[in-house]
Formats: structure tokens, sequence, C-alpha cells
């Protein structure tokens, strides 16, 4: 039976999360409810890891077995016409021998969306958060730039539980290779590329950038939440709405610019 | 008691329509039913127009009355307080003697959002129209030019109702003052600016265009169902997910350019 490497986008608006829950709606229940059906078949689906509650994907990868008999495009083709809208498989791949979609990642590509108008704006609301006061370019900048690098972020979240870390370790180490905001108008957007990261880590860095942003916080307040490796110092979480994991990179073979 | 002038946003994908209808959420009833909450009076709106089900705005404008004592600015707070996240208040002026939403409006914008992969995309599928066919721009625009300038539309939609008519003539002719395709990677925008529109004209007149961008139809054979004057002709109208109204435009006084 192969072992199949599939990239997948989704909307996480309506979505429990990645992880199957019981009676609640997730992409891994999603995915191997749709496997089921085309396939006849029992599946059970590994993600590159669990995104949270309302939080989307333009380039997730997920591996599974199965038993299917025809090509991979006909695969593809029977998997998006029995998902719901908001679900979709980008691309099928058969995974090199010992290719795992947690383990073999080597950098996770986040991007957080915020929209920076003094009024809500109905149709970005599920895809941006929207902050109304003025937010300082040069002020998130500068305190981005204080994580790149490898770093203990134990002030922006907790390891997952041990069987779903990419580490194994219960670490709570990461490696940052680069971060940065980018301004459009009323559009501010986050990049950051790391090995792994904590749970809900990219919204704990937001949330409290964002008060850096703000001017409520000094540069040197956030440098001290970062190096005092204490979750009770940093800012709430943003929201999960402007959240997206953008791409997974395994090696070269794997690797796929996603349109950004 | 002044007569208000107010421009809105919606996301219609959760509305039956602008227009009012019994037991059916619309745009009109959730603005109504926020004045009454916040003004404590039953007021109607009226809108530049109607737009269907599933189309969105972000510069729809409307017009009521209001006995509200205290500031605009507080009116538009309250509102936007108390309405669902998928509409929102823009803007509120005293309207000029004699002004009517739908009567003193000179010029709509209307644009149409086409995404055109092979792949349905989860996170773009409320605001545009997945087109997954190879587009031809020039042709689209080729086609296009034909109907700038005043035409009789019977091939692209019936007159509303009289009462709710723009012209009140019941008249099929409308004057296209400019439309035009814009391509930027896999996106397709149509922006077309008319003085008034028949029902689903620009979703009527997007379907044909996308069957001469598509390769099935030649632009003489749009340019023929254009001259026929018979509905019968046109194909089936783009789905109302991709149409958004953008700017209702009166005199200078009140322009105002809506983010695009």
């Amino acid at each position: 039976m192969p072992y199949i490497r599939a990239t997948i986008a989704y909307d996480g608006t309506d979505f429990l999360g990645f992880q199957w829950q019981a009676g609640g709606r997730t992409i891994q229940s999603a995915i191997e409810t749709a496997l089921g059906q085309v396939a006849q078949e029992a599946v059970r689906v590994v993600g590159s890891g669990r995104t949270d509650s309302g939080v989307h994907a333009r380039g997730q990868v997920i591996g599974f077995n199965t038993a299917w008999r025809h090509s991979l495009a006909d695969l593809q083709r029977a998997l998006n016409a029995v998902l719901d809208p908001d679900v979709a498989v980008l691309e099928l791949h058969l995974a090199p021998p010992g290719w795992h979609p947690r383990f073999s990642a080597l950098r996770r590509h986040y991007r957080y969306t915020v929209l920076n108008e003094t009024l809500r704006s109905p149709l970005d609301r599920r895809y941006a958060y929207w902050v109304p006061e003025p937010l300082d370019l040069t002020a998130l900048r500068a305190a981005s730039e204080f994580f790149v690098g490898e770093h203990d972020f134990a002030s922006f979240g907790r390891p997952m539980p041990r069987r779903f870390e990419a580490t194994g370790s219960g670490s709570t180490v990461r490696r940052v290779f680069s971060a940065g905001w980018q301004q459009s108008g009323s559009w501010f957007t986050f990049d950051v590329v790391g090995n792994a990261y904590l749970r809900s880590m990219v919204r704990s860095l937001v949330g409290t950038l964002l008060e850096v942003g703000r001017g409520a916080w000094s540069v040197g307040r956030f440098v001290s939440v970062l190096t005092a490796c204490n979750r009770a110092l940093a800012a709430p979480p943003a929201p999960a709405c402007g959240l997206c994991l953008m791409r997974v990179d395994y090696d070269g073979q794997f690797y796929k610019e996603q349109q950004t």
C-alpha cells in the first residue's frame, strides 16, 4: 500500500482545527471521510502539524496510505468532487521511502494578515484580523528581528503533546529562519518561516508584536518578554482568522512555491 | 426628521439579497432592525438598487429618515455595534434636499471577480467565481467594447418591477459608461460603470462574456446576442459570489472613492 503525500488548502473558519475530535468537524475527519468514500477504506491521515480551530491553509501537507488502484490524478479529482467547498486537495505524490509529513518537514511558513482601518470590513473579516488603532511598521519590524534565530519561545506557547511534537523532545526551543512585516495600504502581513512551532506560537507572537505596533509596548518590553521564558508575560494570542499555513518545505524534490 | 444618506458594505453570502422578504435575512431588514434597536423607531430603508441574493457590496448607498437626536458619528458607532459582522455602515451624511438613493444616482460601479485556475480554491470561493478553463483576455476585452454606450440590453435582463425602477420607464435601454477586464495572474476582474442596470444584467453579461473568454463563443456571436434583444440567446448568468457593488455616484458633493 503506497504512502501518499498530499498538499491541501482550507478555509478554517468552519472547522474545529486540523486534528480529529469526537463529534467535531475537523480537517482530518473531512479528508478521512472523503478517502473512505472514494477509496472504500478506513484511512488515517497525518498532517505536517496541527492548525488551530479557525486557522486557514494554502499549503498544508498530509500523508496517508491507500489501496487506490487508479492514477493519483483520478484520486485527486475524486477527492475534490466529494470534499466540501472549504477544503481542497492541491497536489498528490507518491512519498519517497521513509518520508513522514511531520518529522521530515524542514520549514513551515505561516502568514498572519492584519487589516488596519478605522472601520471593520465585512468582506475581509474571515481572512484578516481587524486592528483599528494605527500601526507602526518600523516598530513591528524592529521587534520581529529579535526572535530570528534559535530561541527558547516558552513565553509564546507550550510544546504540543509529545505524540504530536515535530521534535519529540518536549523542548520549547525553536529555530526561526525569517520573520518580517510588509505593508500595502491598510494591509499588514507578517510572514514567518521556522523549523517548528509551539502551540499557538505564531498567534501569540503576533498578539504581542501588535502591542508594539500600536505603541502600547516598547520594543524593549517585547525583548524582555521573549527572554523571560514566562508565558504569563505575553499578550493574548491574535485571533485565528488572520493566520494561514502557506507552505511546508521538505527537501528540494518536494519544494513547491505556493501562490502568495 | 432629517433624511440620512449612508454608505454600507456587506458580504452577501448569507443574505437573501438587499430587498425585504418575509422570513428572509436581507440587507434591508438587517439595517431596519439595527435602526429600530438603536433609535427605537420603525424605519424604512431605501437602497440605490437591489442586489441579488449572494451579491456583495463595498459601496451600496441607502437612505432613511430618523429621529436620532445625537451626532451621526454616534449613530454610525451604535449601528456598527449591533449589526452582524457581515454588514457595516461606512459613512453617514445628512442628505441634501430632494436627494433620493435610487433616483438621484448617476453612476453605479460593479466589479465581477473570476479566479482562473485549474483547481478550486477554498479560501477564494466566497468572493470569486472559479473558472477552470483558460480565459482569453483579448477576446473578453474585444467583446466588452461592444456594449459601452447606450444600448437596449433586453438580451441580458428584464427591467425591475416598476416601483423599483431607477428610470421608472419599463425600458430595457441602459447606458454603460465604461466596461473593461483586467488580469493579474490568475485573477480576472470585470469593472462596469453604468447609469442603471436591468435585473441580473451584470451577471448575465459576465456569463455570456465568459463563453467568449473560454473560446466557446466568437465575439461576433456575442454581438449578435446583444443586438437581438432576446433573453433566450444569452448564456446563463454568472454566479452571484463574484459580483460586488463597488460604488454609487451622485453629484460631486457625495462622491467618494471606495477602496478597490
